[in-house]
């Protein structure tokens, strides 16, 4: 199966960010033993102060999408909705280099 | 010293993204010997035929730079230049999570 790459865009309330990396981060602490998560790094946005970028490599897509049904990262997301005005992201997938 | 994380678009011209995807992909046969790039990832947009995203993480922005100036990658960069149509990106800094 193929390497899975996301870089999906979290969109707090106005001057909420901080609130929710600190939420992201313990977001990651849970990633951190989870199967098939190669990684998964958390980036402020430079130009607008209410944005976080989310950077992550999964062995496969079926990883990333079996770890929204965990119950941890659920109770994160769910912690983490209220902070949240929108997400998205830019539709990628991986074709090869170093680290893949 | 920070690490230092980018996500760089690269617009080919029209049809021309495979032929660049090519050298790119020797670019980062390049960097796989080169200290201070931990990965080097690149993506095909799924929504824009023309469109590649590069996924980058560098143990520090010093050596990111330093990186731009080695012969090799910038003969690369010369041979990639005629496919290229534009260059952009997410402007971001890490701030934690997994493999960071």
């Amino acid at each position: 199966m193929s390497k899975y790459t996301m870089f999906g865009q979290l969109k707090a309330h106005p001057g909420k960010r901080d609130e929710l990396a600190k939420l992201m981060l313990e977001s990651a602490d849970t990633l951190e033993g989870m199967e098939g998560c190669i990684f998964y790094i958390i980036n402020e946005s430079v130009d607008d102060p209410d944005v976080l970028w989310i950077m992550e490599l999964w062995e496969n897509a079926e990883a990333h999408a079996a770890s929204l049904k965990n119950e941890r990262v659920l109770a994160v997301i769910q912690r983490c909705r209220p902070l949240i005005a929108g997400v998205s992201g830019v539709p990628v997938r991986p074709i090869g280099g170093k680290g893949l």
